[in-house]
């Protein structure tokens, strides 16, 4: 058997610590699989916590990035920095030096992917990122391996678990957005500024991602629409459910004939669907493509353990190829670098969707007859209406408007007519709905 | 660009149509992947579809198989034969010329797979086997990479579609067995000789390759339970969702301390798990693994195009390393050849777990006190129990029990015992039920 792959790791936080804890816990399992084995021989880390549940003894500990980045021994570095400034210098250092890099931070991919696996290309070597999008789901070697033979025409995903997590109370425990964040925070599934996850951020990074592998296009993390679950209410989970939805957060992107869509927000999904059963902080995401069809993948898509399983894995698959030709390698965007294109991103306002309208007006029939002239004068046709009295003593009506499918410009030129009518209360409240997700 | 990699194909039925469809279809997506164009240049066909959506103008069609198998211009055979008899002599054939081979047969690699796998690595070429398993849902991959770094506990899967169709026509529309078959055959989704996919072989076939890859061990179709779902019930069914869970035709396969579990019968599962959810021909399957926790594959598990698709997707990854070292290829069985363990496999009566009874007795409390002493007896012990009448006019009820966990060998005892009750009416229906799949 060869002598073990060193691998050198820069930062022993949560991710780190299980990356290791799993090299060693289940050094059998994978050198079986892998033929040799796989060890930690350099760490860098500020601060070590004495709990940690593997040992550093065979390990050489520093708190100089590039003491490991620069040791020749290493043949992978993996990269659990977070941020985009120093993870940045660190990859193209190590690729410089001809190491290979295995990384979960989406962030530094959906944002310098293109200038790295250029860089990466040039060398020769392979900056692998499964643990970056969803944690441990394999969903970039599905995607990227399993689906080759297809056409992919649309992936819809609930890729961020603290967003999935507090709908889900929302919904079981009619608790109202504030207090969930807040138990979320005690439980550890969102952080204390929880800005990235429960403003699309994160969730916009991870779809960057899947976009350009499942369309061969390059990483625009830039033209991704986001929005965040902030506004959801309790009464909008409650008509979610009266009409046989639930609402999630989504990220999707679709080929269509004029471009690609590219958007995170939330979403109300048919309860038959599948992806509507998924609850808490796990992962899944739904990928149609022209001879598989539908597939699902569902996992964990958060966590030390998780997200080291997808680390050792890539660790693997790195090791199986160190001494192939980099040009037999899979390519790191699924598609061969001179055969990406540059499909044009659709701005939300071209894209086709169909939605859920909430609006208060005064119980007037004569709001209603315009409301629906004004969905009429802007092609927007109506499934669904339901109205319902607020309460027997209020003098105003909810009104709520399921739609088919229309160009998202056409709601927002209507629902800026509606807000202008007279005895409508309040603003409209619009989220988008998909059928086939 | 190198030259397209040049591919024969035995059999050009439903599926090997559908591969050639796909690789011309797609013929651009793919080498944007591959980096280099895959194409059929030789085929072997009996008799031809006319009306196929795939042109043969650029194939060699034979009736004669050797001109494929023993053609010094082709690097990968598909083999789509079906059977084991002369599949196996031209895989080995194929082989023996130093040929990569594709396989979408799930029976050739469950009951030869051993012997095959050893004249590949002794001649160091490839067998791929992704669409003999669950057809286009990338599964082998998920498990024998994307679960590399993980110690696998058990999988649990749907991984019949026949038969995931009978049940959930029987309990949607309330139909009976026969009618529903009759039906699926109609539809094309159960052969006419449905003997294969209603008795549990075909999944057989699919857990004995699961099994093997998840845990390392050699492939022993020969120890799988085997068990169908011609027994089943509307009865049983309806009882099924009174108590919160429905019935699937699972594939089981378990690490335990004593062994491995290797097992294939209808299943009563919770409502609330994914698996449940899942319905008509799909397929999907649940991997319980130290690292990543749960994680489940959902697709579609026949037909043409899905099946294709992870023959193509094997073919692109042989592509990749025509080049490559043998030994740093992914191992057939996910382990290196010499790292197998041949782990013992259980007798159905050494496995564990909990059981849903139904029996019909003459309405006398002194058979139930009798029934519960017999399982009291036989340590096994009660979750819950129903008491029915069938109906006013009639002197028997029907008694439901839901057991925890027991040996099996337990349970058959408890059985025997109580089918020689007095007051007993027929035989005792017995459904294993498993909490976390």
């Amino acid at each position: 058997m060869l002598a073990p792959v060193k691998v050198g790791i820069l930062g022993l936080g949560t991710v780190g610590g299980g990356t290791v804890h799993v090299l060693q816990h289940n050094a059998e399992e994978i050198s079986r699989r892998a033929g040799r084995g796989i060890v930690v021989t350099h760490a860098c880390a500020k601060v070590l916590n004495k709990n940690h549940p593997y040992s550093t003894d065979q390990i050489l500990l520093t708190e100089q990035l590039t003491d490991v980045v620069n040791n020749p021994e290493i043949e992978i570095i993996i990269e659990l920095l977070g941020g985009t400034t120093i993870a940045r210098e660190m990859t193209l250092q190590a690729i410089a030096n001809g190491k290979h890099v295995v990384t979960a931070n989406k962030a530094l991919i959906a944002k310098h992917g293109n200038e790295i696996f250029a860089a990466a290309q040039a060398k020769g070597v392979t900056v692998a990122f499964e643990a970056a999008v969803c944690g441990g789901m394999p969903i970039i070697k599905a995607i990227r391996e399993g689906l080759a033979a297809n056409k992919i025409d649309w992936i819809a995903g609930i890729i961020n678990g603290t967003s999935n997590f507090i709908l889900t109370e929302m919904r079981e425990k009619g608790s109202n957005f504030v207090d969930v964040l807040a138990e979320a925070q005690v439980l550890g599934y969102a952080e204390r500024d929880p800005t990235f996850d429960i403003e699309g951020i994160d969730a916009a990074h991870k779809l960057t991602i899947l976009a350009s592998i499942a369309f061969g296009i390059p990483l625009q993390f830039d033209k991704v629409y986001m929005e965040g679950i902030t506004k959801i209410t309790s009464e909008d989970i409650q008509y979610a459910e009266e009409l046989g939805y639930k609402i999630k957060h989504l990220g999707l992107t679709k080929r269509t004939k004029n471009g690609i869509e590219l958007r995170v927000h939330p979403t109300f999904i048919p309860n038959k669907r599948l992806l509507s059963k998924v609850e808490g902080v796990m992962n899944a995401v739904m990928v149609e493509s022209d001879a598989l069809g539908q597939s699902l993948y569902y996992g964990a898509g958060a966590g030390a353990l998780p997200t080291a399983s997808s680390i050792v894995a890539d660790l693997v698959d790195v090791t199986r190829t160190l001494t192939t030709d980099p040009g037999n390698r899979v390519p790191h965007l699924a598609f061969q670098p001179n055969a990406l294109v540059d499909l044009p991103i659709l701005p939300i306002e071209e894209i086709e969707t169909s939605y859920y309208i909430r609006l208060s007006v005064l119980d007037k029939l004569g709001v209603l007859a315009k409301v629906t002239n004004i969905f009429s004068e802007n092609s927007i046709s109506i499934e669904a209406i339901i109205q319902k009295e607020i309460s027997s003593s209020s003098d105003h009506v909810s009104v709520v408007i399921i739609t088919h499918q229309v160009l998202e410009k056409r709601m927002i030129q209507a629902i800026q007519a509606i807000e202008k009518l007279q005895g409508l209360i309040g603003h409209v409240t619009r989220i988008r709905l998909e059928r086939c997700a």
